[in-house]
């Protein structure tokens, strides 16, 4: 498996409309994408941070999973997934995670934010935390 | 605040010994150091992945903060915080921020792993992310 950088970190907001000034006023990064993103119910923006993109995500329906775990954390936010850009590419590296007994929650991928292939591995295999595999098509 | 990237990602794992084979045979990371942190009562793995480190942190004591988090969340690691790179130093950022009414958990700078000069923000200001933010006194 072969990760060139941390494509973006996930964090779980409960309203972006909060979150994003902190993260435009306080910490000074610039919010240049919001996107809705149906079938994951979730809203999300995007802000560059060298290499690696911060995805704010709120959820849209108390069904999400970022609603579900904003419920679990005390009604607040947290980190919620990392996701890892491959270089060569997704369906690749969930067939070699696999191989070696890694269980994952998408066997094959499937469209994200930003039009990226993604894919996530379960966290009973990942010590706990929510990893995601992706690649951007058109590179 | 002029962030110039992410210096590293914060993952809390219940155990080293059973995550750092995780990070090295399935993802194919390679560990470069090991350091135990007193002061926070915690054994850290590192690894480079482009510009940005994951620290794993495993609690060396009950009261460590990872112990705390893990014990939270059902004795299950999970991604406890990301480590912002503060271009114009650390006391410099918290000083901004505390001027524009962010909570801080660290008035002043102190020392993390890798020698870095670090401080926390209170996540109560931050949307509910926990966030540190860090600079190398070398650099």
């Amino acid at each position: 498996m072969n990760i060139s950088h941390i494509e973006h970190v996930g964090i779980a907001v409960p309203s972006l409309d909060e979150a994003i000034p902190f993260y435009e006023k306080i910490l000074g990064l610039k919010c240049f994408a919001i996107e809705e993103v149906a079938d994951q119910k979730v809203r999300t923006a995007f802000f560059q941070v060298g290499q690696t993109k911060i995805e704010l995500l709120e959820g849209t329906s108390e069904d999400s999973a970022i609603s579900k775990y904003i419920a679990k954390n005390g009604s607040r936010g947290g980190i919620q997934h990392i996701a890892f850009a491959m270089e060569d590419g997704v369906a690749n590296a969930l067939a070699e995670a696999e191989e070696k007994g890694c269980a994952l929650i998408d066997k094959a991928p499937r469209k994200g934010a930003e039009g990226l292939n993604i894919a996530f591995l379960h966290p009973k295999s990942t010590c706990g935390a929510l990893i995601e595999l992706c690649e951007d098509p058109n590179k």
